[in-house]
């Protein structure tokens, strides 16, 4: 139960590290498997990092979790999605349902899949006027992020779902990195030129109306309820020691909210994706992360960080599943 | 059984096409699925594509088959290999019994794996000095490639073994796509810079040996067995309308045999992935494929293309099991 921001805050500065022991013993694994080095590329790095999680040598994935937070925001008032707010409550329905991409992808990569919205039908403040929400409001979207987490899961996919959502963000990744709404606005679910410019205005009179730069404060008035879970939500994944893949455009901006708390915060995390939402890319780079996978997907939902999912998996079965060059009586370089 | 070039050449010239109906309906469905126009990226041209040489408007991969060839070289006698010849062996006995990179992840995509050794204790002539193979040769194994495609597969990928291939496939692209050993020549398993120069003087020597430049005439002279088997299944998997992944260096060279003996042969292919192996990026400009990963792999075996399976079917999952607006009662674009 998060109580309040300075109580995360505190919290946010005192979480756990990977096992040393356990990078050293797959490394020296990996340096024997029956391949020549390196030749697995960032699948080796992917199992060392994941090793190093687990605190084991030759872990498997085996429990993935794919959480999908649903939010609506008051800041569709402003006319900046292409989509009505109404879409937010049917599409999760639509979750529930299975019949969403996350809901296929998440089957595919043997994940299970939760779903969690976010008092729906009180939306968020128009946070172009003022904040967001209440310190209440952001503890309790925290506390739900936190609370999603199954401490069994081997590996974490936070993904979501709001109208307007890429707006949230956009503000979000001004307000902690800098720059004007047309510096981060892009065209979301399909808006036109037009539309994303109207988007621009409205982020800039929200970075006016918001004016502390705290990242939790930054969060309490320009986030929303979907992004305060997951950044709970990847909080409690660190804290249990479950690798955690970042999705896209909104789950960066969340993840740039505990980055600039603590800019160890992240050691846990890999980007699933680069999103063809514009902006995506530089909120990587202040994340120094490199994507997995670049497919120009801009759903959300969890969708790019649900595919990596596959690869994540993959690189553990290769790591702990290759016979070594003694076991297979293969010779090594040295001939 | 081909018998001739002349009648494979002949047969790449009536190549069965994709089915058009098919792709117009699957992108009828595609237009209609709860996510916003567009917004699954590159997994929406994968389901169209795969549709289309299906035959089905929602198709779904149920049956992938990875097919392992694997063949030794006189050029090895060059000295242009990090690991001794015997290697090719040893591995193939490793992908038997399931140790190597390849059976992980043919395993974790639900694909079978069959495993073709060509030969072995027959390399080629070294094409240093003269053809590498007779025609009676070439033949024989692209019909071992054309008889190892399952008729009952619904995509291949086919994959490779066989120590000194780099050196092989280079010299393959350099005859052509033009330019000399040292536009092609790459590390490979592991050369250092000598290494790599005196490679690109190996390969210098076998262009000057073998002068042809028709595609077929180079894949005898300047190929292996396991880059004719690869021609040999790519073309069959083509006549069969089965979809192909592509995978690195040495698959792309074979593949370069084919498109240009007739440009449109690859129709039925995608790129599986971008290889470290440096010159792989221009072979997929010279086939106009872009590649699905990009994550440093540079191992052969058919891994890269292993891992792009579960991209297509994670593409087809989300074409053929979403639900669409009406199915799930969601607001589309028009609100």
């Amino acid at each position: 139960m998060i109580d309040s921001l300075a109580q995360f805050e505190a919290l946010l500065q005192d979480l756990p590290d990977a096992d040393e022991g356990a990078r050293a013993a797959a490394s020296a694994r990996n340096d024997v498997l029956t391949k020549p080095p390196g030749a697995l590329g960032r699948l080796e790095d992917l199992a060392l990092w994941y090793a190093s999680w687990r605190g084991e040598a030759a872990p498997r994935v085996r429990s993935p979790q794919v959480i999908v937070f649903a939010g609506n925001h008051g800041v569709t008032a402003q006319g900046i999605s292409a989509f009505p707010p109404e879409v937010t409550v049917q599409m999760v329905a639509n979750f529930e349902a299975g019949g969403a991409a996350i809901n296929q992808l998440a089957a595919e990569a043997g994940a299970t899949m939760t779903v969690v919205p976010l008092d729906l039908d009180t939306p968020t403040a128009d946070f172009s006027a003022g904040p967001a929400m209440t310190e209440a409001e952001v503890c309790a979207a925290l506390t739900a992020g936190w609370q999603a987490v199954d401490a069994g899961a081997d590996l974490l996919v936070v993904g979501e779902m709001g109208i307007g959502n890429t707006t949230v963000a956009a503000t979000l990744a001004a307000a902690l990195l800098g720059g004007a709404g047309v510096d981060w606005a892009g065209r979301g679910t399909g808006l036109d030129d037009a539309g994303v410019a109207h988007k621009a205005s409205v982020i800039d009179r929200a970075l006016a109306a918001n004016p502390s730069r705290a990242p939790l404060e930054v969060l309490r008035c320009l986030g929303g309820r979907e992004l305060a879970a997951m950044v709970g939500a990847m909080a409690r994944a660190r804290q249990l020691r479950i690798p955690l893949i970042l999705d896209g455009f909104i789950c960066s901006a969340a993840a740039l909210v505990l980055h600039r708390t603590n800019p160890s915060a992240l050691a846990h995390a890999v980007a699933g994706h680069l999103s063809a939402e514009g902006a995506h890319g530089r909120m990587l780079e202040a994340l120094d992360l490199a994507p997995l996978l670049s497919l120009d997907l801009r759903l959300g939902e969890g969708s790019g960080a649900a595919l990596a999912i596959q690869i994540v998996k993959a690189a553990l079965a290769c790591h702990s599943g290759m016979a070594t060059f003694a076991e297979a009586g293969v010779s090594d370089q040295d001939g």
